[in-house]
């Protein structure tokens, strides 16, 4: 029967114990949106404008902000994350950015809140580099593509 | 003319100076939200199910990542917030759980990036302690609704 | 013969080599305890007060600290702790609170200093939340229990 | 009528509104005890053994230890120590170390938290030095001794 | 008479006391430089090649770090930065990248240390991202260019 | 053929994945000086003034700089150092604090920037102690001087 395992028979909260579990590869890989204003993206994205920056700006927070997952949720193993990307792409549909993160580590426990905290952190400084000039923006979208390894096993979000 | 301040005339990300603009009383409040199946919330809301720290544990996370904000977020000035507040409901409509976050100070700089980052980290943290029964959740709308103080002075979010 | 091993042969400060340490499941438990006056402690326990958050709140940043004590305790080796448990319970006797801490991981160090950086912090935070109706606190006792693994072996601590 | 002040109406967690408080010159003094085995106090003693780095270290992590209390006691808000001294003395009636701890700001709100989180580091970092050589150390009487400045004015603990 | 400020008369390390100090604009600017083969300068510098992160991740780590001084050095004051500016230059002749720190804040203690801290960053940063093809890089020649504010005035460095 | 291996096919910053790599012993050894006024020197060395603090101070700074290196370097990975030692030697040919700082870990990277780390925060800390008596101070010289273990072998820099 599936339970809040985060929570004791108390109901307290507690860090699970997961040294019983297996150390194998795993992998997660997450998304998230910032949607803005046409032309707020038109500035970000225009030759003559500081495209790079931005998005560079906001890939490095990204990749620190894996990292910093333990530290930021409460209940989050200390791990050693052996690969964090973080893809950023413009896109004039949205319009506004698209973000990707993928994290992998050989280890006990999975990797999604580490990839969910640098897509979302990488979205927030986004936001903030932008801010100035669209104050509507939204973040939106956050959530697990697909994770492997572990005893759960394989799993893709389907829509 | 609007334009994307922080960076330089060459596009390179800055940290903006600050040190002119006055002092003054600044709020913000975002908002946040963690969309679940109808029975992760039943889960998380039952009278003999653990609630109160599901909740309780996603507060306190949200009001720590408020003070990390500048940690966090590369080109974010350090301040002295004077207060924080996240609130979690509960929303059977949703359905999943709605998150309010007020930050506040007398500084020179707004507090937005503030009340995002802690409703984002409530958000996360609900989605932490819920993953092992639900994969498919998905966290959206993290916008900001109203600030005050400021240069530009009052703002609401319409929609 | 014992020896001040934190130290060098010129006396000065040192994290120590523990490569050559095997590695073994490991698990401290240490207590504190926070004496009150007896009036503090039935406003934190009295039903109609908010018992919930006084001790959800110390729970959660016993844990957080317990991830936090190689960044505070100079010579600590950084570990990856796999279970953390930090409980606190009203005790009309003392009158208090009783906070009990329990870590393990599998590793090459022992984990009672994140035992005791949980309940001591997990202390403070009672503290902080109720200085405001009695000046007069005092945090006692902070001791180790019992550990287990290593090459010294188990051990209790016997009154 | 008194009041936990870190809950609002529903029994909730928050860091509370200070913007409003004074802006006052405050100070807060506060201690902390390490017993332990005469022969380990003699050991960190001795004129031919590394008394400094032992006492130097704890000194150094309880004056770092008082920057980091919002990071470490959820509801304490960001504040900017103007000192912080911290200071450790044998005992060999205790047998033991002594420590006291200063603090000081010019701000809205106390710096109990910060002296008695210096004080208990400091303490948990002798405890790390010496614990290869004795298992049995216990910290106690960590309390506020005084406080100046604030609404509620100058205050000393009187036993 | 000079004294070393950060001893007390027993030679014990504090954080000195400013709150007598007046509240003044204070800025530093500090320099570091990254000497390396002119052939990996070469690859930062081409054309067709990530000349952009590698600056970029540089400039964001030392921007970064300039806010973690506090937590770094352990008898700087916490402070509020108002402003902070890093720039890489790659210059042939070295061969290597020039680093130039500028750091502002209104406050009671100067800001040398976060210029100093964010340039050194920057330059380990750099070191980071080609050490994978360039084992004998060398950083050198941090130091204070000029200062301005404060008690002791406006100073610049003379050669 | 070399690569700059931290950035992708799109020159775009990433933390490299290291699954693949074998967990070997690891050692690196980092220097660095501080080159300052002979009279400077003289007050950290003399036999009447505070020799013990200074160094102490610098030294605890380095080995805790060590630890914290993920976190300002951004594409370096979180990882369990076993050892960490610092020395400071007074040199009054320099004149000035000549730095060695050696780190060691199984694992999966090297531990070259921990070191280089540990070497320049333990500088920055000798130059925040003594720069109100000198202002003209200047840290260099920072480099690696061995590693072992891992895919490339034991090296040495030869001069």
């Amino acid at each position: 029967m599936n339970q809040l395992t985060h929570l004791n028979a108390r109901g307290e909260a507690r860090m699970v114990d997961v040294s019983e579990k297996q150390v194998t590869t795993r992998t997660a890989q997450a998304c998230a949106s910032v949607r803005m204003h046409a032309t707020t993206l038109q500035m970000i994205v225009d030759g003559d404008h500081p495209k790079g920056d931005v998005l560079a700006t906001a890939r490095i927070a990204g990749i620190m902000a894996a990292k910093k997952t333990p530290e930021l949720i409460p209940l989050c193993h200390p791990l050693l994350l052996s690969k964090v990307e973080v893809t950023l792409s413009p896109d004039t549909n949205l319009p506004g950015i698209r973000i990707l993160a993928t994290c992998k580590l050989a280890g006990q426990t999975g990797v999604e809140m580490e990839a969910l905290t640098a897509a979302s952190v990488a979205a927030l400084t986004v936001y903030d580099m932008c801010k100035a000039v669209d104050k509507r923006m939204e973040i939106e979208g956050i959530r697990v593509l697909e994770k492997t390894g572990g005893k759960s096993g394989d799993w893709t979000f389907e829509t």
